[in-house]
């Protein structure tokens, strides 16, 4: 097991590597971009083309290898968490701020066996960045080591969430309500990235002690979980209990003082697991 | 005077470059941080250092210039533009950035003569990205030409602005009221890099189509108005009129479509003027 995940994870950050180029390659040239359910939810032809090289280089390497990612869930493909050695991918997570060219875009790989994430790999392509964690080893970027901050005050803190992808009122009333009860804890300051593997390696870097966010798919979280919980963070889920990747929620934090006083403020809303089943979402 | 502003350009990017030296070695360090006015107004040592710098140099070199800087302002000294040659510095933008190792911290530097601002100046440190922009010159990033964003559709735009330092919660309710109006209009996106300058070099740079906020001072903005305006963006204030350095408010954007567009949603609240007599202000 040691030695597949360890060749699993070299092959990951390659294929970061060379999807990260793809996507650099595209902010050169004009991006065709398809509606997906708004004008705010962008899909372009780059996060299929590098999915498919993930998909088509992964199957072709391990092929009992199982496979859960943002565009093939998009395109019907259940999206299951087994036993099995699992790929968990975001293509890249960040679109909107990859149309607009704003500078955190990310390529997610995460890994799993026996439902456990064993290595996670976030490459930050604009600012080329190489965000790497394996269970029990360590997280690094760029070979470096990340720690997280060792804050325990929240009002000496920066906490990073996003706005989202949604405007149906009810939902944008719950984040402004959550957003406004944080500022006034007080903390230092909100910051948002636009990409919520950005917004977690930047807990591992110690740049802000948490991130939550309502709304999240398990594809933007999974890579950069271990990459928190390696650089000595904590992860839960924002209503109870640990982080449970299906649940469309979560809190990363550098220590558990500052994850309890986030997770008391916060008022989740309800949202349609990851792991329903097709027939029943429809 | 075309030769004396391009002498004091190449002074100002030479001065960026050194103090952008001094903040990422102070990164490396412990900082040494002293409240000002709240725990969310950080000043450092490390700003009062750079300013300093800047101030001996352009004193030695231009003896007769004025000078309008953040800390020196928050020192007592006046700020007011007169028609002699002055530089407008903020030695540290992004002072909570800094004090968290969050990416974006600028040294800005702006010069105006007969109260026209001429040249801009703002080195993101930690980016290494130098943004410079003299009047009727064009705009660069690290020598690359800027050009901001051919966007006339609010509905497809990123919007930049922050949450601001303020905890009153009348501002706080503004400032929120403010952000879901936009939010709604519907745009793309929010996003926020916690330095005024540098919301303003990613409108020049088209990475985001507008940035607005009310609170802010003239050393934030005066020199990245110029690479925003020589990038091919507008300028106005948020109530009426063009841009007024001292007003506490700036709005910059792609085109004149989108900033009447954001205008109109944006409600402004009473701020006392960064020209207001000292005497006055007390």
């Amino acid at each position: 097991m040691a030695d597949l995940c360890q060749e699993a994870m070299d092959h990951a950050v390659a294929l970061a590597k060379k999807a990260g180029e793809i996507v650099r390659d595209a902010l050169q040239n004009e991006m065709k971009i398809m509606c997906k359910s708004s004008s705010v939810d962008l899909v372009t032809k780059t996060d299929q083309k590098v999915e498919q090289l993930i998909i088509d280089s992964v199957k072709e390497k391990f092929p009992n290898h199982g496979f859960i990612g943002e565009e093939s869930v998009a395109a019907g493909q259940p999206c299951l968490l087994t036993d099995d050695p699992t790929w968990i991918v975001d293509p890249v997570d960040g679109t909107t701020n990859f149309v607009h060219g704003y500078p955190f875009v990310a390529v997610c790989i995460g890994f799993a066996v026996n439902k456990m994430l064993e290595f996670g790999v976030v490459y930050s392509c604009i600012e080329d960045k190489m965000y790497t964690a394996r269970r029990g080893k360590g997280a690094f970027c760029n070979g470096d080591p990340l720690q997280v901050s060792d804050q325990k005050e929240i009002n000496q803190s920066i906490i990073a969430t996003e706005f989202g992808s949604s405007r149906d009122p009810e939902v944008v009333d719950k984040i402004f309500s959550n957003m406004r009860k944080i500022l006034c804890l007080p903390v230092h300051g909100i910051r948002g990235s636009g990409s919520a593997a950005v917004n977690m390696c930047l807990v591992a870097a110690g740049c802000v002690e948490a991130y939550y966010e309502v709304g999240i798919h398990c594809w933007d979280v999974a890579a950069a979980a271990v990459i928190v919980a390696e650089a000595g963070g904590v992860l839960v889920d924002l209503e109870d209990g640990p982080l449970d990747l299906m649940s469309r929620r979560i809190l990363a934090a550098n220590n558990e003082t500052i994850a309890a006083r986030i997770r008391r403020e916060i008022e989740v809303y309800p949202l349609v697991r990851d792991d329903t089943p097709i027939e029943t979402k429809q």
